[in-house]
């Protein structure tokens, strides 16, 4: 048991109208459904909610509208990580001003083989710029999908210049020798899995929750799974299981459109199907097996 | 010989202020040196001018301060590719309407692993978005960079969707193999290598020029070697090591980091030095060694 709260974080799919502009009412009944579900707060622009294929402008006419609909920010995460450090600084910037405090900063993802020199440059030049000690900032590890690498001596460093500002990361790497290991050596930073997979086993290492795509449409028994935990509940493999089995289902496709799909089917509305180039709809011929597999495991998922 | 005209492209580094904003003053002065140096055209906003460290805005207001210096838009080629299909189309439109018609597209490189159908919807999308015949399309081919080769397929579908708009490719991939298949594939594609390393064996297989980023400090030796190539001279080996040379000192340094280095040398202007993270100026350590060498092979370089 523990004294920390634990967190069940949705990074929130982003609904797109037909010219593909971001779509904030879809967006806020959705935050509204996950939210009831179970999730303690959500994550606006990170990879499953097709962030990096939104201008600036889309991306914050989109918070903004999120907050005008009645998103309480400290609901809110924000993904503000950009190839260029303008963007990077005007994105979190605009995230702080309208209240939020957290923010999840990809490394800038175009330049490959940076110095641990030039990636901490790049973040410190944020902190810096920002000039604001109540701002909290999460790294982004996703080294599949940006190419860059988040490293001990970058994690050091910042701890070090920055121990105020610099709260903590995300995960997603999937190398679970490597989220045990940062658990191990970094008690101080809040440290999030990106999949609810061997949640317990994170959970024991000190991981603050997760933050888990699958989290939009399974919210419920993600954060059931983490209260019985928290309430010193320990076998509980049946239902650790029963929540992978649904995201392998997930991952069997491809995340986000799947679940776009899935999301679709549930509050019956095509739109949400729509995904931005280069991602592409879930064929019909692959989308029936994957809701069938998904009917047939969770019945309860699409009535 | 052929009846084409060969071009020398030099993708032009960008000079940065104290803030890091980009310098146009420096760039227009820096555009005019590498034109009379030898390079028929610039390409504004490649890799080495570190286009994905500066934002949409930053890109605009830099290329239309350029123009106004002086800049004639059909010298210009400019880098428009970005992840997100809206900062694509809106750096693609806003140079059309400035005047330049040459575009070098990036895949949008956030995501890996995409589809050939997502990544032709993401090119298919900004074609039709700007719908402007007179559009040259040129693709971007940096895989170690990017993380998203371009591929055949890709370039086939494009052939035959926009064979009007679709012009050409920029092959900074450094496979030899690949640059002469495609070569072989496409004449009537203009095809780049991204440097002058056997240049005449590209020539000879066809391709339109060379745009490297040498080309900023050694545009008139890569000029020569192209000239008498293109009056049919074959006897051009000692020519081409001299310039390949030259070529092998950037290299094994940080290409933009260096050659920024020598051009802050070259006009005695330490600016010019500056770049941004998550790239880094060459230490002094290195800085001093990488001048030394070049001195010794091109004591014109820097008097």
């Amino acid at each position: 048991m523990t004294e920390k709260k634990h967190i069940v974080n949705a990074p929130l799919l982003t609904p797109v109208d037909e010219s593909l502009e971001p779509d904030p009412a879809r967006l806020a009944k959705h935050m509204t459904r996950v939210m009831a579900d179970g999730c303690h707060r959500v994550t606006l622009f990170g990879t499953t909610g097709e962030a990096n294929s939104f201008s600036v402008l889309q991306r914050t006419v989109c918070l903004e509208a999120l907050i005008d609909r009645g998103a309480v920010p400290d609901n809110l995460v924000v993904g503000t990580g950009c190839p260029a450090l303008a963007d990077t600084v005007a994105l979190t910037r605009h995230a702080f001003d309208r209240g939020v405090r957290d923010v999840l900063i990809l490394p800038p993802y175009y330049y490959k083989n940076m110095s641990e020199d030039g990636l901490f440059a790049s973040y410190a030049e944020v902190m810096e710029r920002l000039g604001e000690r109540s701002l909290r900032v999460y790294l982004y590890h996703y080294p599949k999908m940006s190419g860059v690498p988040v490293t001990a001596g970058l994690i050091e460093r910042l701890l070090q210049q920055y121990p105020e500002t610099f709260a903590g990361i995300k995960d997603s790497s999937g190398d679970r020798a490597n989220l045990l290991n940062w658990l191990k050596r970094y008690p101080e930073l809040a440290i999030f899995p990106g999949a609810e997979s061997q949640l317990v086993e994170a959970l024991e290492a000190g991981a603050a929750g997760v933050i888990s795509a699958v989290a939009n449409v399974n919210a419920s028994a993600i954060r059931e799974l983490l209260d019985r935990w928290s309430a010193g509940e320990r076998d509980l493999a049946a239902l650790e299981a029963r929540v992978d089995q649904v995201r392998r289902i997930f991952e069997s496709v491809a995340m986000a459109p799947a679940l776009k799909t899935m999301v679709a089917q549930r509050y019956k509305d095509s739109h949400w199907k729509r995904v931005v180039p280069p991602l592409q709809e879930l064929p019909a011929d692959a989308a029936e097996p994957f809701l069938d597999k998904l009917r047939a495991v969770r019945p309860d998922f699409l009535k």
